[in-house]
């Protein structure tokens, strides 16, 4: 399922070669021969990654790289352009057509391999952000909720090079042409970055520093600290010298080029990264939005009913704390949503939620687990503690009207609390956050019986 | 915040040697002089690492590192144990103890630095599936969703040696400390590992194998594959090779290991990272139960309300497809509930969720998006379709009675369906999920007007 690449040319004789070198590094590797053939099996079998001659004769490379670059489908599927003719105007085309990398023949076998692993590792690293369904995908849930627009935010760019000297020629052959800030910075600087808010999204170092080899260092270390591992990495390394190239490329590097580059490359591969990097983030901000979209009630922004009884669960979990668990219900709701609409209803159910949330310590589990229910369980607190919050919770609902802001006239909401306290469960009943919370339950219901707006305690505490 | 190591030594120059090491590669550096302090710091500043001597007055790192291995609040932080002296027992029991790595003095830098570096890559992985927010963990939830009891899974370990010599001494020598199996294997039969449902947990890998850095390159190769790419592995070395011990864990190794090795000790370590790679492995379940939880309606099965928007929205974005919307509400359904408990109600929902799923395909979109009413979204069918698929899904319901399967009277239950048809909502309304909505919800009451059990169609449609 796996390391599927797609290798396509005109030639023959090239597409056996590529597909041995690739099928004893335990590729599967399949074929086309033209632009079209590679279209279609590029839409039809989702390949992890192409390999894809520049120069056809239905269709050029480039041609067949920007159409599957345009397609959601297929965009994401590494490329890497090889060519017989190695020309600048060509590679250009290619980069900014959205290809991965652009390989000259003869194709070195250590240098494609370390492309295609570092590729299969980016790409791989992607899906399994995404999650692999096909169709659906709760990362794009989440990156929606979080209201992620394109943003178009200026990049940080950091330049590692041996001496000043160095560093200056290469500002200056990229920072207009790459947007955003671009930085000069020696080692030191590019390690310290790694605990600021805002480290560089994208770092070009030079392989060899003060040291030789300092350059691969320096990679493995940001690539160990939080603040830069997820930044991309772009290797510069002397001419010919495609064995550290490789080394590179497994240690982590996005992308490596040969000194002396064109500028023009460097800045087009710097804006690749920074565009990857972009795609990254927002995909892990989505995953994190839609971790906490599990365990939140979307109404009010406190816990759902699932994480709520989960937390009591591990509150329970041996060692044990006292649990107080109140179970609170707005009285008589149905006539609020009856009378004034589900909108000013929600209204009030997202004051009550700030009115109880302001009332309580960090540390309390506050969650609505029904339409007008809400759970508050305390850990530690005695019985007059527990009793007092509980009076407090009460009273934070009905001591003030709601007013909804719509010029309409405040509305007098009051809650009635069930509580069970702290071994109200009696000797010999096992505690469960299900025996708790029905225990606290049948206290409500004991407080609705009893005209509302007030708090009943369990049977076993008020014994 | 990230790279703070705690160094622990009674003797100040160690520390201050220790301190000058670590602070010119830019880690922030805390001291404690004695077991105590050292907890206590622990305990109150959680640091990223630590550095830990083996041999103090008041109590030995021995005892120290049990201490915060078997406290939850800090069993993570991983601890390299330093001694002057290399005796083999203390270091497996150190090891034993819970200790990620034991060096001993002098310190070579190169070495140390690559290890602090692989232990905080590594510590950042788990922190971050995690996620950072202190006392509550959606990933744990997640984890607890997913019903995890700590399953004692046999782990699977393959070796890759040189020669077949080689991989049968260390089979035999690891054997029986390790549970599970230990299966030798030539590099490509590794590499084709990563392509089965199973791959193997950990490899133990020797660095060079028929060429020399041949296990580096299959290192770097594992872990670009989706298969193997979060198994641990342990890169056996020739004895003093401390440099390409560096590059293997830069390389992600997860551990190494000097030739001639203890076997006992090979064995110590391939079980502490079989136990690190199954913490982590339910760690990314339990990050992917959270993001289906965060999807799903958990009664039924089906995607919930905020998903069902949200993918409208998806499929109304350019180039917008014909889109098809019915609201299918369960007549009198609140009787159910009243008459025969929610029980009753719950187990009508969900076979309400089974038969719509059965009529429709798996392209079509199906939800539940509110307490007995279920949403479906068709893509790209004609208004004829749409309107049979409505009777049909509106068939389903009402053709057989819904047994409840314990023993009571089957329940007739029936369907009202309002939908909207291809361009249901008339020229010039802009078609967004909302209005497609209002518009299926006005056919629905509608249909309830009109007696229930069928379908209405919008007004626009209609006309």
């Amino acid at each position: 399922m796996a390391g599927r690449i797609l290798v396509v040319d005109d030639v023959a004789t090239n597409r056996i070669v590529m597909k041995v070198k690739l099928t004893a590094a335990c590729y599967t590797v399949e074929q086309a021969e033209n632009g079209t053939d590679a279209l279609r099996l590029a839409r039809e079998t989702k390949p992890d990654l192409i390999l894809l001659d520049l120069m056809m004769p239905d269709m050029s490379g480039l041609e067949v790289c920007r159409a599957l670059k345009a397609e959601p489908e297929t965009a994401d599927i590494p490329i890497v352009l090889i060519t017989a003719l190695c020309d600048r105007a060509a590679k250009m085309e290619g980069l900014e057509a959205g290809a991965d990398d652009f390989l000259c023949k003869p194709v070195e076998e250590v240098t494609l391999l370390a492309r295609v692993r570092s590729l299969l590792r980016a790409s791989d690293s992607v899906r399994e952000l995404r999650g692999r369904d096909e169709g659906v995908s709760a990362y794009g849930f989440a990156e929606a909720a979080l209201g992620f627009e394109p943003k178009v935010q200026p990049g940080r760019v950091a330049l590692v090079a041996p001496g000043p000297r160095g560093a200056v020629l290469w500002k200056a052959a990229i920072e207009e042409r790459v947007g955003g800030t671009v930085q000069i910075m020696p080692k030191e600087l590019a390690l310290a970055s790694a605990a600021e808010a805002e480290a560089p999204d994208v770092f070009v170092i030079s392989v060899d520093l003060g040291q030789r080899n300092e350059g691969l260092r320096l990679l493995s270390d940001l690539r160990s600290r939080p603040g830069t591992r997820h930044s991309a990495s772009v290797m510069i390394l002397p001419e010919g010298d495609t064995e550290r190239a490789a080394i590179a490329l497994d240690l982590g590097a996005s992308d490596v080029l040969h000194d002396p580059f064109d500028a023009q490359e460097l800045a087009i591969r710097i804006s690749a990264q920074l565009g990857r990097k972009r795609q990254s983030d927002r995909m892990r901000a989505g995953v994190r939005a839609g971790l906490e979209a599990a365990i939140t009630d979307p109404l009010t922004g406190l816990y759902n009913r699932r994480f709520a009884l989960h937390r009591m669960e591990q509150m329970l979990a041996p060692p044990a704390a006292d649990l107080s668990v109140m179970m609170i219900d707005l009285d008589f709701f149905k006539n609020i949503n009856d009378t004034y609409g589900h909108h000013a209803g929600d209204a009030v159910l997202r004051e009550v939620a700030f009115r109880l949330r302001g009332q309580l310590k960090p540390s309390d589990l506050l969650a609505r687990i029904g339409g007008e229910e809400f759970l508050v369980v305390l850990s530690g607190a005695d019985r007059e503690a527990a009793s007092a919050c509980a009076e407090q919770l009460r009273g934070c609902i009905g001591a003030a009207s709601f007013d909804l802001g719509d010029g309409s006239f405040p509305i007098r909401v009051t809650a009635s609390v069930g509580l069970t306290l702290p071994g109200g469960l009696g000797d010999g009943v096992p505690v469960t956050a299900e025996a708790l919370i029905r225990q606290a339950d049948r206290a409500l219901y004991g407080a609705k019986a009893h005209g509302r707006d007030q708090v009943s305690y369990t049977q076993g505490a008020a014994a």
